[in-house]
């Protein structure tokens, strides 16, 4: 046990969310189907092409380390999704659901931006210059894709509220 | 449902926080007595009674709106506690314990964050001038141990890597 070490927790992390990009891959079509604005929608699916390509890079990341792309269930997302679910179901035809959608989308945001930001600072720890640029590049998008989820909060909550 | 609107949103997302808080009140002094180093057990623990202001604001909230202070089980903090605990457990004795210990606690800041953030918006967008004010305190608050957890995995990770 006590053997283990940061390569490990590197690499134990690494299946943690290839495990949760995956179930993500699967959700952000359900959710745009649910969004009732057309923006929303289009958000949501933009962001399933990125994600696709989330899942292409953490592959790249287990073969630089020489490793097979593995998952490893990840309670914390099936949680968030399970939320996202739930509200996607409790406000079926309401004023406040894309506000409820674009929340829930937020939540998976900064799941991931919490597991890519430890990540990255493990690789740069590690040596692992490609690994920790390719993990970049994806913290980065995250970031984007919350963002661009906080601005269409605005709008969506005004009319939601009127 | 659709009678659904979004203080209704507003009411279920704080009941979601309020029992998200109430468990992170339990975790951190279990998160402080596993660290090893003592600079990130004495950030557990400061965050720790800023956690208890944060349930008494929530408090505050309810009583504003004019309802019961009420939780509803939320999932996704329940997930990302557990994955805290595998950690912990898992890297017992290692000296990436640290490492993983303060990941976790970022994940916890995280989800706090986008639900603080909702709240917030939606405070503003139903007219809730004093209760957004509250939940922008806490918000704040949440960025700032994240930041400062985000300083320690620099150090922490140093010594692991090593």
């Amino acid at each position: 046990m006590t053997a283990k070490k940061l390569t490990d927790l590197f690499y134990d992390t690494l299946k943690d969310i290839y495990f949760a990009e995956r179930q993500i891959l699967k959700s952000l079509p359900k959710m745009a189907k649910a969004a009732k604005s057309e923006e929303l929608r289009s958000a949501f699916l933009k962001h399933r092409d990125e994600t696709e390509v989330h899942v292409e890079r953490l592959q790249q990341v287990f073969e630089m380390l020489g490793k097979r792309a593995q998952t490893k269930t990840c309670e914390a997302i099936k949680g968030i999704l399970e939320e996202g679910d739930e509200i996607a179901e409790e406000y079926a035809g309401s004023e406040a659901l894309d506000a409820g959608l674009v929340a829930g989308g937020q939540a998976v945001e900064h799941y991931e931006m919490s597991r890519y930001g430890a990540l990255k600072t493990w690789a740069a720890q590690l040596g692992l210059k490609d690994a920790g640029s390719l993990l970049d590049q994806t913290l980065q998008e995250e970031k984007k894709t919350d963002a661009l989820l906080s601005k269409l909060a605005e709008k969506t909550n005004v009319r939601a509220a009127a």
